[in-house]
């Protein structure tokens, strides 16, 4: 019987642990696998023998419960690329995985991941070593091809959603007007910032403006929608992605540590946000703020997507269905079979079509002026960040699964 | 019978509106109340006869369920403070209590409300007007006096300590050494930056150096400090409170918006975060990043701790019950009766006694090198933030109680 190896890479993300437990417990459950192993570190730490055994390490029903209520990643991650044409790391990677006799091999990531896999795949193949190769699909930017959605996103929506709801609150309890800009990751697609969105509900009217990367930003234009927004609003809450690039100059409008003075003059603040805030105070002359909630988007299980948990979990398992199906390079995708109810179907599809794709929020999805998302934007977000999550709190703190890193095999 | 009015003012936490419900709700059944008045946005509201009432807006138990668990001010805040010597104004506030019959006045905010109630309390007893005058304490910042703690700090300090655990679990996933710095809310008292000590749980072990604004800071001393934890410790996360001043020159290490350069001679980035990250990176030459989790850690009411909504609600309950008693000129405190098991009593202290001071962390709970806090802190937090909370979800979000400011009356 062949044995399975994982590993995770890219950022982290509320729901890639999910995925790790869904196919570590179906694996284990399968009858047709002997062993689990998960690399540390990504293919970074393989080519480095850091491997344990996660069919010793993930035992029990609560340790499968606290693995999918872990942020960030259990294996740890890398940024590692393989070098494209130093073949001597593939046969490396091949010796490493035929050492512990691997007929599956499942690495869980974004669109630079699944490039890798499916280069190591096709290495393999000229060997005739038949190794299952399946991408898993996570990241907080819902950037990937093909897949209605990534895991990951939901959980990092909703945090974004309920954030906005607080800080909306927290605006309104001062009298005076004001303007509060929020900056969201995702540096080149716009999903994260647009979810902001949803925070539009029982009855708060913000976030007011939305500026996603898709449409570059226009500086004038901005301070003008401040100025009409505050004629009906006393607290103008503005959501800005990270990424966008000034209408003028076409580079970001924040461009970190740079050193640089940006078109007004004034230095670099180190966050869009910052920027934008900077504007709206010395061109209307009125009291604002900005907030940047960093990482907090990507690892607030707290506020983590039930139905994002959920189908990491069964993304998890397909993968390793899939394999045992006699698969081989395909990533898992979900479908999206219908939006009231919504209901999911999860996919295959070849690992080139989302091997370095990036899938950025449809123009037609943006409202014409740039500040706004469509209904149909809000329809397809909306079942994503939906169910509420168990978190298990032990003395005031979540309790995380933690993978003895030491235990090397 | 007479009737009772109630404001908040000053910054939003977590549990204000819990102290609010508790009041309300004892003061609707205690039979000796006829209606119950908010102010909107406290005093400067209250002179715009800015009232509604709370009897008739706050009645269902689901009502008083869902304002327990909104953050920020259900009845709006301000910043405004009474002129010490305009009797006028004050002649004003007191026709406007008795316009609507007020025997029972309470005021809910930091160290300048109890000196506003003071003031207003001794005008009062000049017109020989009847309106007794209690201070309710809230701030997320803890630096109230003679209580053992401020409602809302229990909660902010639980969502702080668990960020710190899951930015500490986001560091950990890459392989390569690296500096987070984290800012924390208060600006003179080092409490909330001080409760980032919890998230030392489950076998984590940062944050690893703790910088609290009742030390001035080193520069020097801190990038020794830094390179020191990094020879044990791959992944160094710093709290830091974003009142920190500079050793040498007195002023904070950061002085936001000021234009001015620091003592290296870097433009001002907008954060003290910022700050020490670009020290870190540029001396250490090691990756670097800062996180500023800003107003989210007032407002998330999804991590408040249960210890601080509950007691949060029996100060207002015992605020109600002391201005029955007849008793005035008060502010209802805290005591800690003992730590194990942790019980508290609720008791009264003179608002002369509170207002205007300002309660600092004690330099015998921090530690010699200045960069940690000592177990005595450890067990004065540690049941502050304990206990879950039950947030009511709907759709995704969390679901707020909200007061409609549109039905004066």
């Amino acid at each position: 019987m062949k044995n399975m190896m994982i590993g995770q890479s890219g950022g982290p993300s509320p729901a890639i642990n999910a995925s790790l437990a869904g196919a570590v417990q179906y694996a284990m459950a399968s009858g047709q696998i002997g062993q689990v192993y998960g690399m540390l570190h990504g293919l970074e730490g393989l080519l480095q023998r850091q491997v344990v055994s996660l069919s010793d390490q993930i035992v029990t029903a609560l340790d499968f419960e606290l693995l999918v209520h872990t942020p960030a990643m259990a294996l740890g991650s890398c940024r590692y690329r393989l070098p494209k044409d130093d073949k001597e790391i593939y046969a490396q990677v091949l010796q490493i995985l035929q050492h512990y006799n691997i007929g599956y091999f499942f690495y869980c990531g974004g669109n630079d991941s699944m490039d890798t896999i499916a280069n190591l795949s096709a290495y393999f193949r000229s060997q005739n070593a038949d190794i299952k190769c399946i991408g898993i699909p996570k990241t907080v930017d819902n950037d990937l091809a093909v897949t209605d959605h990534t895991p990951g996103f939901g959980s990092a929506a909703r945090f974004v959603a309920a954030s906005f709801s607080e800080i909306m609150i927290d605006s309104m309890a001062y009298p005076a007007p004001s303007v509060t800009v929020v900056e969201v990751m995702g540096r080149n697609a716009g999903w994260l910032t647009a979810s902001s969105v949803l925070a539009r509900a029982h009855g708060y009217t913000g976030p007011h403006l939305i500026y996603l990367p898709e449409i570059p930003f226009d500086h004038t234009a901005y301070i003008e929608k401040v100025r009409e927004k505050l004629k009906t609003e006393r607290h103008v809450v503005v959501a800005v992605s990270e990424g966008i690039r000034s209408k003028e100059t076409g580079r970001y409008v924040s461009e970190k540590d740079s050193g640089e003075v940006d078109m007004f003059g004034h230095a670099s603040l180190g966050g869009v946000a910052d920027v934008l805030k900077t504007l709206a105070k010395e061109q209307l002359g009125i009291k604002a703020r900005s907030i940047e909630p960093s990482v907090l988007q990507r690892v607030g299980m707290h506020l983590a997507s039930g139905t994002d948990l959920r189908e990491a979990q069964e993304v998890g398992v397909t993968a390793v269905k899939t394999a045992l199906l006699g698969q081989t390079d395909v990533m898992i995708c979900i479908k999206r079979v219908s939006n009231h109810p919504y209901l999911v179907r999860y996919e295959t599809t070849p690992l080139e079509n989302v091997a370095n794709h990036e899938r950025k929020v449809p123009l037609s999805w943006i409202s014409e002026d740039g500040t706004n998302v469509t209904e149909e934007m809000v329809d397809y977000l909306r079942p994503l960040f939906r169910g509420e999550t168990h978190v298990n709190y032990e003395d005031g703190l979540p309790r995380f699964f933690r993978i003895n890193q030491e235990k090397l095999v």
